[in-house]
């Protein structure tokens, strides 16, 4: 449990993908964690630009709408099954880095079992316990959907369990 | 050899690197190519949006000042050896399609063996080969170094080869 921060606190997960690029804001105030907005940057356009551009533009609008302190991101691997789908999301991995870095918001990787491990206790916890502890955690009536925007808030809500 | 044209083209062929990418400004007019402008930008930030915060400022300035129709890079494999330094890279070819997009300007990729025949007429030709065709076209004094350039400039001949 997070230890509460005096002023409040918002924090951006982001879920970054050249098809759906899920987000999440977090705020904390005192001991408390909510929701302020949760949703997917969609692109539909032809080119690999056309898409990092509406990632960015996207991301920028989220960043410049909820004003978070910080981007909380999903850590790189070391090893990738599928090298060519790990370089197209570096791609948008890097328009969301470059939209935070824009506005000045440190940027903060959480490998994915450590966001496992603090969401649950365990670094191999199956989705649906992730999504179980996101909706228990921000009381949520409903699970977070699409996966996209679980996983967004996930990683959110290990930055505040880990930092605050 | 390419066909000429008669109003002036400008290519900016780039190389993309989280450390140092490459780049390259060739104009044709005619049947004559000119080289306009080349260099690499660095970054020496220590955070991953640091760099490319720097790379995508670096490639906006070069865009804005050289006025280029058109971005070259190398094409995506389908099978990378070291999938963690391609993600990486992948950040930093994000950054430079986003500059692209954001300036309107169309983003062109050429395989690397497509690069290499159309200079030398082999797909294997060794980097010494390929140096010295610059050299050759572009009537330069000595090699463009260090090797970004030379490879930034590779892909900005080969588009006008390929497209002139």
């Amino acid at each position: 449990m997070p230890g509460g921060v005096s002023t409040p606190v918002r924090v951006l997960g982001v879920d970054p993908g050249l098809h759906i690029t899920g987000y999440g804001v977090l705020e904390m105030i005192g001991k408390r964690i909510r929701l302020i907005e949760a949703g997917v940057v969609k692109s539909r356009a032809e080119t690999l630009e056309g898409r990092v551009r509406d990632i960015f533009t996207g991301v920028r609008e989220v960043i410049e709408k909820a004003e978070p302190g910080s981007l909380a991101l999903e850590a790189l691997y070391s090893h990738y099954k599928r090298p060519m789908t790990a370089v197209l999301m570096g791609h948008a991995r890097g328009a969301i880095c470059l939209a935070a870095a824009l506005s000045g918001l440190p940027v903060i990787s959480y490998p994915s079992t450590a966001v496992k491990k603090t969401l649950t206790g365990h670094g191999r916890a199956p989705k649906d316990q992730i999504q179980r502890a996101i909706q228990y955690e921000l009381g949520l009536k409903s699970y977070p959907n699409p996966p996209d925007v679980a996983d967004a808030l996930a990683i959110a809500l290990c930055h505040i369990y880990t930092f605050m």
